[in-house]
Order: C-alpha cells, then structure tokens, then sequence
C-alpha cells in the first residue's frame, strides 16, 4: 500500500474542492457526463490505437501499482544476503538448498537455486541480467502507457471545448444561454486537466521512481548472489552491498 | 486485420459523436467542406514538400499498415525455428532444402536458403543484418510521415481559423452573425485537433510497436538461422531464441 | 527541378485560398503591407542577428536548393562506379584517366583522379571523409537557418498582434471599429503561422531529405573508388555498392 | 547564507509589486485564500504522488540549501591540499593524523584518513568516487523534486482558473459580475506563473549550479588526495589542481 | 564590431516601428513604464537567482561579445602558423623566441612559448587542451544566461498582463476604461515577445556561432604549434591546418 500516492491524490481533490466552496462554487456543477464520455472515451480510444492489445490487457496492473506497490526494503536485501553468505560460509553453499523455499522473492530465489546447482558465474549474471532487462522493458512500457494517457486526456478536452463552442456559437438565438454554453464547453478542457495532472502525470512519475527502487533491489540480490558462490566473507558481501543503499541508509555525512 | 487500430479509432468517434448528441448538439453542424479542404489540402501540401517523390508513394501502404497488419507471432516463430533445428540436426543441413518452398516469410526463407547453401556465419550475419537495417529505416521513414501529418495538422487549422476570424471581423456590419462566424473559423482548429489526436499520433505510436515486434521477429529469425547451421541441439536453440520472447510468454514470475 | 516542393507549395496555397472563396472571403482582405513588413523585416533582423555574414549570404541558394536540386541518382552512381570498375579491372587503373575529363560530379572526379595518381586508399578515404563532413556541415548550417525562419515568425506574428490590438484597445472611441481593428492585428499572427508552416518548416524537412540523399551517394562514391582501386571484380562492386541503394531499387521483399 | 538567491527573489518581488502600485493597481486585490489552496494544494498533492516519502522529507532541506549555502571555495580547497602535501613531503604521511580532527569537510577527512591509514590509491579512488556517485544522484533527485513544483504549479493555476471560468460562466444572472468573477478566476493562474517563474524554475537553476561547484570541490579533494599519498611535489599538487579552477582564478588571458 | 547583429538590431526595429506608423498607430502609447520595471526587475530577479555571483558579473560582457566581438580571421591564422613553420625550420626553434612579443593572441603566444621551451608535446597539447575546456565551458554558461533571459522574460510579460487583467476586470464600474486597461495589460507580454525573439534569442544564437568560430581558431593554433614542433615542412603544415577552413576558403567544389 503506497500511502503516498493515496494521500497525494487525496490533498489534491480535497485542495480543488475545498478551494471551489471557499469560493462559493458548487461542486456539482462541474459534473457532466457527456464530457466525461469525450474525454475517457477519446483518451481510451486513442490509447488502444496506440499500443498492442498485450500491453493494454497489463494497464489495470499498471495503474494499480502506483497504490499497492509494496516498496523494496534495501536494508532488509542486504541483510538477507549476508545471512545466506554467512550459512554459504559456514556450512557450504549445499546448506542454502533447504533455506530456498523460505525466499519469497522469485528473483532472489532463482539465483540463488543456480548458485547451490553449481552453475557457472557467468551464466548466472547472464540469465539474471536479461531477466532484469526483461523487467526493466515492460517498466518502460507500462510507464509509457500512463504517459500517453496524460498527453491525449488534455488533447481530447480541447477538442470537446471546441465542440461545444462550435455548437454554443452556432446557436446564438438565446443570447442569455452563452454563459452556461461556454460554462459546459469549458469542463471538457478541466477534465483532461486534472485526468493528466492531478492523476496521470504524477502516476508516470511514480512508476518511474518505483521502477529504480526494483531495479537497485535486484542489483543487490545479483551481486550477492555472486558473492555467496564465490564464498566471500560475509563482512565482504555487506560492505560490497551498502554501496547501493541510498545515503541515509549508510554512515553519510551529508544532505543536499 | 488489427482489430485494436479499428476498435480505438470506433471508440474515439463513438464517444465523440456519443457526447455531442447527448449534450443536445447535432453532428451535422461540424460538417463543413472549405475547412475540410483547408485542413486537409494544406497538410498535404506541407507534407508534400517535405518528403521525397519515392516516400510519399509509400503513404497509403504505411497507413493500411496501422490496420491490416498481421502481428508477428513470435512463439509460433520460435517454434518453427526448432523444428527447422530438429529436422537439421537429424537429417543433416541438405535435408532443409525441400522445405524452403513452404516458408512464407522471405527473410526466414532467404536465411535459411544461405544456411543450406553453406554460406559462411558472417556473411549470413551481414546480409541477414544490411537487410534488418534497411527495414529499420524504412519504417522510420514511414512513421515520420504519420508524425509530420500529426504536426501540420493542427498548424493547418489554426491558420484556418485566423482566416475564418479575420473575415469574420472584418465584415462586422451584421452583429448577430458573429456566432456564426467564429463557430465556422473554429471548425478548422477542431479538424486539425482531431486530424492528430484521435489518428494520425496514434497511428504513429502503433506503427512503432509494429516495427519493434517486427525487429525482434527478424531477430529471432537471424539468430536461429545460425544456431541451425552451427548444428545446435534443438533444445539450446529454444532456449536461446526465447530470450526474444515477451516476458509473459516464458516462465516469467512478475507482473509490473 | 523538384516538382514535389512546387507541387505542394502550390497545393497548399490553392487549399487556402479555395477554401476561403468557397467559404464567401475575398482573397484581398488578407493582403496588408505593414503587416508583411513586421513579420517578413522582424524574423528577417532575428536571423540576420543569429548567424555571420558568411552563412547568411549563402541563404537564397539554400532555398533555391529546395525547389532545384537535382535529385542525385543513386542507381546510375552505383552503375558508373561499376563502369569504371570494368575498365580498371580490363585495362589497368591507368586507362581510366582519359575518361576523367567525362565525370561530372567533383568529388567522384577526384576520387577517381587519387585513385590514379596512386594516393594510397587511408589517405582517399581521409580526404574524401574530410570533404564528406565539410559538406554535411554546410547542410546542417543551412538547415539551420531555415529552422530559424521558421521558429521567429511566428514569434513576429504575435509580436505584431499584440502591437495591433494594444493600438486598437487603446482607441475604443468608435466601438464599430473593433472588428476590423482585431482583423488587421491578427493578420500578422496568420502571416507568421503561414510563413512557419507551409513554407520554412516543410523546406528544411526537404533540406534535410535532400542531404541525406546526398550523403548517401557520396559514401557509394568513396566505396567504389577504394574498391576499384583495390582492382575488385566489378561484380562484387556492384554487390557491395547496392547496400546502399534503397529497398525499392534492390530486389526485396516488403514494404512496410 | 547566499546573498544572491535572496536579492534575486527580493528584487523579482519588489519590482512586481512596484510596477502594480505604479499603475494604480492594490496589492490586496491579489490576495486570495481559495486560489492558494487550490495552487499550493494541487501543486504539493501532485508532487507527493510523484516520489517517494524518503525523498519527499528532504524537500525543506533542498529549497533552503538554494539559500543558505555556503558556496564551495575552490581556491581555499585547493590551498589545504597543498598545505597538507607540504606536511606528508617533509614530515611523512603519518605526521596528517593529528590533523585530520581540524579537517571540517567530512569528505577531505574521510579521504585523508585513507591516505594515512595505507589504504591502496584504487581503493581510496574507488570509495571516494562511490561517495560522489551518491551525492551527484541526491543531488538530481532534489532538483528534478524541485522542477516538478515549477512544472505542475501552472498546471494547477490553470485547473483553477478553469473551475473559477465554469462557475462564473454558469451563474451569469448578474452581469456586473462577471468582470470580478473572470478576475478571481484568473488569480490561481497568475499565483501558478509567479510560483514557477519568480520562484521554483530559478531555485532549480540554482541547485544545479551549487551541485556543479559541490562536484567541482570533491574532485579537487579526491584529485589531492591522491596526489599527497603519493608523496607528490607539493608546487605539482597545486599545478594538478588548479586546473579544477575556474578560468578567472588562474592566469587566464580571456574573458568571453 | 559586429556589423551582422547590430544591422539585424536595426532592421527589427525598424521594421515594427514602421509598420506601427505605417498602420496609423504612435510609438509612444507603447510606452510604459511600470510594464517595463516587471518585465525588466522580474527577469532580472529571476537570472540573479539562476546563476552564481560570479557569472552574472561577466553578464555585461557576454552581451557585449555579441556586438564587438572581432571575428576569428582563420585563414589569417592558418597563414601566420605557416609563417612561423618556416622560420622554424629555416631557423630552428629557438628563433621564434623573438618573435614572441608580436603574437597577440595570448593563446598562441602560450603555444608556441612552450614549443620554443622544449615542452612536452604531450604536455603542450594538454594544457592547451585544458585551456580550450575552459574556455568552451565559459561560452556554454555565458550562452546559458542569455538564454535564460529569453526564457523568462515572455514568462514575465505573462504574469504583468495577468496582474493587469486581474486589475482590470475587479474595477469594472467604468465599462469605457476595459480597452485601455486591457491595452495596458498586453504591454507586458509584448516585452517580453520583444525582448525574447527581437534580442535575447538572437543574441544566444550569435553566441554559439562566435563561439564555434573560436574553438576552430583554436584548434587550428593547437594543431600549428605542434607541427611546428616537430619541425615539419610549411608546406605540409598549410595542408593539414586548411582541412579546419570553411569549405568557401578552401577550393570546394559546391554549395548547398
């Protein structure tokens, strides 16, 4: 549960409706479903022009990580490497068979399966290496989609603006319904607003920033994995490892 | 046939037509043939002068593409691939040959062709490579072309509507056809808009997926050819052309 | 002649103006001398301040170049290359100095006049290569400017706006006369977005296709010397020059 | 304390405020409490989503090193290099230990510490450009933290004006009020320029020039270090390391 | 004195201000001061921000460049390097030592001060090297100022106009007094137009230009003074040092 993006996204509906009735406006007149059908249903469409169907299938997925993500625990990483280095050590890398069904992480298991089977070091980089290019692509592309959508929302809330003003000017028999035209034809333009910056925008931004933290977890659980199968004292192995924990997690001496 | 090309492009007009009719407008209002015209002639001519004789002849083809492209089915790729390394490896390479006439793809076909006629690795590698190449800029090439009508459209209806406004404030002297006036300058920005983002930037990003899955086909292709001449064992050579294939498609243990 | 930058020149402008009289405009509304002077004298002193005199006095043949280039025949490079490969090949590297004086293009002539004297190939592949970047950074330079020109009028096109509706807001004595005050301020924005998009912006795409074709034959032209003078069999000549040729011309298999 | 980040934000703000009072205009008439929360709310709600919580809490310790730094003295720097090169020279490496309590940069200790301790020069190299590594990285982290505040404070200004557009628009019963309507309406965009422009997009410039001089300093640190263990003249340790120094503090001859 | 930038200075003006009166409109009511302290002080303010003390010092000077610089005469360089070769050879090194005091540029005088000293040609070329870095990196951040000031200056022009506005639209009693307030308004952003596209922009571009011209210079003086050291002929120093000329000084056989 990534509370962040919950309370994020909280501040800022709670911020725009708070602003609206200090301000004596009502929010119930920036409802509009034909507005919101252009801007969904134009976005959605565009998107699925845009991509495969396999990669659209993973959207929902996608999006729902930016709220659920449990965040990698560096630290923890770290530590549970050195005490598989300090049973390898200890006991010998056979010791580490019977600990395997105890890794959750599929990725830390997998190498470390390969360790205790005796393959190669390089093949285990290789395999582990394009298991994480592998990751690393469909990051890139999940984070694409989300990108698309906070580029077409507001492009689709122009063009229903310029709907309704086409159909609001042509119509100007009534000189006293303009106002409420444009009022309507203004709401198409404030929905792929907040749809691109309130949610989507950030959402990229926080897939992106999830995504690094993945991918340094693995680095970790790769480079000690290797350092497990090289017997390397465990000492060793954690010093090797806190070079990827971020600053304040190691004896730092300094803040930007 | 790609049916989410067809099904985004429905959705995006659904919903736009959708809204306009249940916000109580009328879609033959948004018809309007000299802005057709401008928007439509003027992206043309622009893209006209940007492109040489010989790439503009390709538009049409690279445009059908976005529809009736028939994906790469890379597993049934991989597939054919072991099997062509089965048969070699039992038969010997000769015994290929009879079945070169029921290989569609002409890049499989031309690799395959050059294995048996025992051209060395690196030539098989260059040609196989000059070919990849070549297909790669011409794909480029063809996206460009959807990106520069994605871009002048929307340049093209502007300018539309500042003839439409300048005429129409021009000629003042009728007050109450000043409505009217912008609502018809304005449909130019509106075909522009749509021009580009419910088709032509969308159009663009497909053709990129399609180029990508196409590459990593021919990929898949080059690499088994000389996996097959080399007389690999069928099994390393699955394994090995399965790198290639989407995550989903392996043994994958995690979903961004 | 490039008939295809004259030809969507003309499309364009015959669009713009078929869909103003078709819309009942008249074409001479949109004709005015201070306005032209704004945006043609401002984007003209911006570029004049951007770049030295010795790149500025090379504009009007950049922009010839756009409409008279004679687009180079890649085909008929390849096939002369061969021609002269066969001579050589025949009656020595010598026999092809009295056909010097028959080749047109400067830097094939010295290339095949190096190749003659002797020159040894790493020191024809520096000098041409040297003469290959000079030219590709003249193109660059060139594109440039139109790049520019069609970056800073529309900057002058709003500029004149604004001094037009800041005269006309600033004289409302006679309300009739803000429609057509509006009109004339906003013919120098319509001028600029002209200029931008249907002129500069499409010609430096052209300039830009037009080099690359350029470069293209070049790079066969300094293959082919080194080849010939290697005494390569013309067939492998024509071989590894056709690399070079675009897809259409060689005998492949899809057009994307 | 920087001198220059305050009188820039001061003279940014008097200047505004002067040209208002100027031109008869009333700064209270610019205060406006609901367009604060909706710009300041939306703004810090987005930018939650965006990163992670770690990252966030140091976002109070970033915007005030764009006023508090104490800049780097690169000339200083380099001076106690050579002076404790001049020590290691004449008294030996050991004779830096009782110095290193009086080093108060924790990166020149930690350095010099390794250079006494006989730590091996690829080693000391290898710890102090990790150390680097880190700080180059918070440092971007802080910066893009603040480009987002500058990037999505007008996209918030503008959702603003756009919901403020819709209720006046709506409720045009009283024509009169449009005007304060539209002006209040505009305050959140205005709020969202000036948050961007006077304010995050010149603190961001900021961060980014103390990051480059901070990166410049421990260069020059991990240059001299290096240089001291090595038992190097002290006259050729200032000679290495005032080519660090920007152009104006060594014998430079121009001055662009 | 750099005629270019000052002539396009002129013909900018020039040409909006006679399109202004050739329009019936007066210069003077596009005075106004206030507008100018917000555009001008918020700039200011916000580049003061931007960059360190000790770049916005040489700001004057950067500006300066842009008009009086003295183009880098390369040819006259290439010659003058020739002349030194063959005193060189004809007289040994050591006879250009008198000749010293007569070099102006101090970059070359350093050059061949070190040559004449028996220095290194390792060493010679990389303090010259370091010298070239130096100065590149200062065109970069002066280049960078200006083009900072293009970029903020539209952005206060913007926020002037919506003080204006906000000005305006809240005293509506007067209905007469909208155009001129609204006149006021836009003066700002016509600033901040003028002075982005007329000047800054420009100026930037100039810079880079001047600066590349510099670079080349002294690439040519670098490559001279290490021929000259090895003692080789004039003649082939003149060959090599011409490849650095723009293809119009040497004997080039086309123009794009």
């Amino acid at each position: 549960m990534d509370l962040a993006s919950i309370l994020g996204l909280l501040i800022a509906f709670v911020m725009i409706a708070g602003s609206v009735m200090l301000s004596g406006g009502s929010l119930t007149s920036y409802w509009d479903t034909p507005a919101l059908l252009m801007v969904g249903g134009g976005t959605l469409g565009a998107v699925i022009i845009c991509f495969s169907t396999r990669s659209l299938l993973r959207l929902p997925r996608v999006l729902l990580k930016a709220f659920y993500n449990r965040p990698v625990n560096q630290v923890e990483l770290v530590r549970e490497m050195v005490r598989l280095a300090e049973v390898a050590r200890r006991e010998g890398l056979l010791a580490l068979e019977p600990r395997l069904a105890t890794i959750d992480d599929p990725f830390m298991r997998l190498g470390v399966q390969m360790a205790v089977d005796g393959t190669r070091p390089e093949i285990i980089e290789e395999i582990l290496k394009t298991e994480m290019d592998a990751v690393a692509l469909r990051h890139r592309d999940g984070k694409k989609m989300v990108d698309q959508i906070g580029r077409f929302g507001p492009a689709f809330g122009m063009i229903g603006t310029l709907l309704g003003l086409i159909t609001m000017l042509g119509n100007l028999t009534d000189p006293s319904a303009i106002g409420s035209g444009m009022a309507v034809a203004l709401i198409t333009t404030l929905y792929g607003a907040v749809l691109s910056n309130a949610m989507f925008l950030p959402f990229s931004e926080k897939l992106a920033a999830i995504s690094k933290q993945e991918m340094i977890g693995r680095e970790i659980v790769l480079r000690g994995v290797l350092a497990i199968q090289q017997g390397e004292n465990p000492r060793i192995v954690e010093q090797k490892l806190s070079i990827f924990l971020p600053a304040g997690m190691r004896a730092s001496s300094e803040v930007f």
